[in-house]
C-alpha cells in the first residue's frame, strides 16, 4: 500500500520527493532526513512543498517522531499550510508540550477550521489557563458549543461526540430533506445518518443516507425511520459507548441529554480510536507502565515507571523474606537454593496466562455472572492438568541433576501447589479486582506474582524443612 | 445503556422477559438462566420468545456464555429465526465446533442469507472437507463469488471484503446513478459510497453518499469523484489495511485485484472487529496464551498453555544452573540465597515494561527507522536512572538486615548491570524479532526474562564470589 501513497505524493508537482512510507509502512528515513533538513535550515518554502500532499494523519505521525523540539518549529514554519487536525493524531503528552510552546493567538486560529469533537479533543488536555487563553479568542457562539462539551466529565461520549448534525420533523419528505441539505451551510465535513426528532428535540429515529437515496421524493421521512435502538448518554464513559459500536456494527450514534434530548453524535472514527486507546492501555497496565507513549521524555518515563518497579521491590522482598525463613534448610542442602527459583517462576507464568484471558474476557464483557464459575472451575482443572505434568518433570531433573530421590517428591509437590495457586490468583484476583471496580488490568499482575512468588518459594523450602527435617 | 436494551426487548410483546444485559453490561444472569431452562426443556416457544428481539451480536454472545453442548442447541431450537449473522460474532473454536454439530444442509440454507464476507468469514475456519460439503448446497453463482475470496490467503483483505458494492461510470449524472440505486434490487445492505469506475472496472475514484445527495440531479459524477487514495490490494494482509482505516478515518475502501482492478469493498465495522482482534492477539502472545479465547475447553486450553509454560522451564533451568555455578558461595554465605531473586525479579519487571512499549509501538508503526536509535539512547538512560535509584535501595537495604556492608556493593552493583541489561534486552529483543519479521509480541518475553534471570544471577553471585573471594 505504500505504493498509492507514493504515487500520489508524487503526482502533485514535479519536484522528485522522497516516498513518504518505507516498504515496512514506517515513515522512511529519506524523507525524514529532508524534513529535519528543512527545519533546520528555517526553509519554510521546502518544508511546505515535502508536506504539501501528506494527509494530516501522517503528519501526526511526522510530529510524533521529531525531536521534541522541532515539532514546534515546524508547525510555525508551516503557518497555514498546518491543518490543526494533525494534532489529534499524536499522544497526549507530545499534544499538550507542542501546544504550550505555540502561541495562543496561533492555537486559536487553527482551532476554529477543526470539527467541535476534534477542537475539544484537542483542549481538554490542557490546564484551565492555557485553556482558556484559547478560548478568549474564539468567536462567542462556537465558544459556548466547546464549553458545553468540556463541560461533561472526561472519557465521556459527551466529550467525544460532534455537535454539528442533520435533524429533520418525521413529516418532512425525502424530497424536503434533500433539498434542505443542498441550501445548508453549515453541516458535519461528513455524516452517515439523518436524526429525525420532534419540537423538543427527542429523538424518534435514524435514517442511514442510503435509505434516503433510494426512496423517491414525495415518501415522508417518517416511513424510512429506524428506531433508533443504541442512544447513547452524554455522560456515559466512552469506553461503554465503544462497547456498543464495537457490538452492534455501528457507523454513527446519537448522543442525547439527560431529558433524552439529541445533542451531538459519536462516529465510528472517534470511536475506533477509543478501541484502540483501551486496547493500548490494557496492554500498558499489564505490562506494568502507566499512559507511556514511545514519543515521552526520559524523564518523565523513568518517574512513569518508578511507581510500578518500587511495588515489584515490595513484591520482591516479600519473596526474600520467606526464603530468609529457611536460612538453616539452605545452609544444610544448598540444593534448595539452585532449584527454588523454579517453581516461583513457573507460577508467575502461569498465573500470567490465566490473567492475561481473564482480564480481556473480563474488558469485553465475556466473563459474567452466568459463566464465572465453569471459568474459574475449568482454570482449576486446567492448574491440575499442568501441574502434574511439570512436577513430574522437575521432579525427575531435580533427582536426575542432585541424585536425592526426595528432592524430587518435594520440588514435585511445590510445583503442583504453587500451579493451583496460579490458577486460582490468576483468575480469582482479576474477577476480585473487577468486583471492587478496580481495572483488573491495572493491579492484577503485582498481585498474582506476589501469590505466586510466596507460595512457590513457602511450599518448596517449606515442604523441605519438613521432609528433611523429620529424617 | 442497558436500559435501552430493556425497553425496546420488552416493548414487542406483553411478556415480562428479563434484562439481557445486568447493570454492568454484562449478560444478565436471569435472563441466562430462563434460557437455559427454554433448552433443556426443549421449549422452542420459550426459546423464541425471549430472543425475538435480541440483536445478533448479543446471539452471538449468549451462545458464547452457553454450556457447548446448549449451543447447537438452541440454535436447533430457534431454526428459522436464528440469524447466522450471530455465529460471525463468536470465537474461532466455538464457531467451529458448532459448526460440526449442525447439519449440513442447515448450514448451507442459513448462509445463503449471509453477506458475502459474513460468508466467508464462516466459512474459512472450517477444514476442507466440511467446507465443501456446504458449498455444494449453495446456488453456482454465489459459490463461485465465495470460492474467489477464499482463494486469497488467510487474514488478507480479500477474506474481509464484500463483494456487493455500487460502481458507476463518471459520465453518469447524479440522478442517472440515484435512479439506478431505487431500482436495483441486490444492493449490499448497508454502504457509505459508490464507486466510479472505467469500462474495465478499473477504479477512477470514489463518492460519499452525502456528496451525492447535496448534489443537483443533473450533476455529473466525474465533478463529485474524489480521488481513491486509499486502495487496498486483495492480498494484503488485513493488518495493514486495518492500519490504513486508523490512520486515515476510512469508513469504507475499494479493494483491487492484481491488475488494480475493483473486486470488493471493506468497511469500517470489519476492519473494527481486526483491529479489536489484533490487539487481542498482542495481548495475549505478551501473556503467554496463544488464541485462547475465554469460552475455549480445558483440553484445548491446557494444551495451548503448555508449550510456553514448557520454554519458561528451560528459561528457569538455565537460571538454575547459573545458580548452581555458585554453589560454594551459597554454602558460604547464606545470605546470598535470600537476596538472589531481588535482582533477577526487578530486572525482569524493567526489561517487561521496556518491552510492552516497544512491542506496541512497532506494532503501530511509531518507532521507525528515524526515530530508533533515539528510543534505544532513551531507554538506556533510563535503564542507568532507575539503575541507580534501586541500587541505593536495595544495598541500603541489604546492608540493614545482614549487617554486611560488602553485601550492600555487591548487590547494588549487580542491581545497577541488570537494569541497563533490562532496559538494552528490552528495547533490542523486540526490534531485532521485528527485523526477522517476527512478531515481537510471540517471543520477547521469553527473551527478556531469559536475559533478565540469567544477568540478575550471574552479576550479583559472580560479584559476590569475586569480592568475598578477595578477602
Amino acid at each position: 500500500m505504500a505504493d498509492e501513497l507514493t504515487i500520489e505524493r508524487d503526482a502533485p508537482n514535479g519536484d522528485e520527493f522522497p516516498p513518504l512510507r518505507d516498504e515496512n509502512d514506517n515513515l522512511s528515513a529519506a524523507f525524514m532526513d529532508e524534513l529535519v533538513a528543512a527545519i533546520e535550515a528555517q526553509d519554510a518554502g521546502r518544508a511546505r512543498a515535502l508536506t504539501a500532499d501528506v494527509h494530516e494523519a501522517d503528519v501526526g505521525a511526522i510530529l510524533e517522531q521529531l525531536d521534541p523540539d522541532q515539532r514546534p518549529a515546524l508547525i510555525q514554519l508551516l503557518g497555514d499550510a498546518f491543518d490543526f487536525t494533525a494534532l489529534t493524531e499524536l499522544d497526549e503528552t507530545t499534544r499538550v508540550e507542542i501546544l504550550e510552546e505555540l502561541p495562543p493567538e496561533t492555537v486559536a486560529e487553527g482551532m476554529r477550521e477543526l470539527d467541535s469533537d476534534d477542537a475539544v479533543y484537542i483542549l481538554e488536555d490542557l490546564d484551565k489557563e492555557d485553556r482558556d487563553e484559547i478560548l478568549a479568542q474564539i468567536p462567542p457562539v462556537e465558544r459556548l458549543a466547546l464549553n458545553r462539551s468540556l463541560d461533561y466529565p472526561e472519557e465521556s461520549a459527551g466529550r467525544r461526540m460532534q455537535t454539528d448534525f442533520i435533524a429533520v420533523a418525521p413529516f418532512w419528505t425525502v424530497g424536503q430533506t434533500i433539498d434542505y441539505m443542498r441550501d445548508a451551510q453549515d453541516l458535519p465535513e461528513s455524516f452517515h445518518e439523518i436524526f429525525v426528532v420532534d419540537p423538543a428535540f427527542h429523538i424518534l429515529g435514524t435514517v442511514s443516507l442510503d435509505r434516503l437515496l433510494r426512496a423517491k421524493r414525495p415518501v415522508k421521512v417518517s416511513d424510512l425511520v429506524n428506531e433508533a435502538r443504541h442512544l447513547i448518554h452524554a455522560t456515559d464513559d466512552q469506553e461503554a459507548a465503544a462497547r456498543l459500536f464495537q457490538r452492534y456494527n455501528l457507523i454513527s450514534a446519537a448522543v442525547v441529554d439527560e431529558s433524552d434530548r439529541l445533542v451531538g453524535v459519536l462516529t465510528i472514527d472517534d470511536i475506533v480510536d477509543v478501541i484502540q486507546q483501551e486496547a493500548d492501555e490494557d496492554i500498558k497496565r499489564l505490562g506494568g507502565v502507566g499512559d507511556e507513549e514511545v514519543s515521552d521524555r526520559v524523564w518523565s518515563i523513568a518517574r512513569s515507571r518508578f511507581p510500578w518497579l518500587f511495588i515489584n521491590l515490595m513484591t520482591a522482598l516479600a519473596a526474600s523474606f520467606v526464603i530468609g525463613l529457611f536460612q538453616g534448610e539452605l545452609q544444610k542442602m544448598v540444593a534448595l537454593a539452585v532449584l527454588m527459583p523454579i517453581v516461583a517462576s513457573q507460577g508467575g507464568n502461569a498465573g500470567t496466562q490465566t490473567m492475561t484471558v481473564a482480564v480481556r474476557a473480563l474488558a469485553m464483557r465475556e466473563l459474567g455472572p452466568h459463566n464465572v464459575l465453569r471459568v474459574v472451575g475449568r482454570e482449576l482443572v486446567v492448574g491440575i492438568m499442568n501441574g502434574f505434568i511439570f512436577a513430574a518433570i522437575v521432579g525427575a531433573m531435580a533427582v536426575y541433576r542432585f541424585g536425592v530421590a526426595d528432592l524430587g517428591f518435594v520440588i514435585a509437590a511445590a510445583m503442583m501447589i504453587n500451579l493451583i495457586a496460579a490458577a486460582l490468583g490468576g483468575i480469582l484476583i482479576p474477577l476480585g479486582l473487577n468486583r471492587l471496580k478496580v481495572d483488573p488490568a491495572i493491579a492484577s499482575s503485582a498481585f498474582v506474582t506476589t501469590i505466586t512468588d510466596i507460595v512457590g518459594f513457602f511450599s518448596f523450602l517449606g515442604f523441605a524443612a519438613l521432609w528433611f527435617g523429620k529424617m
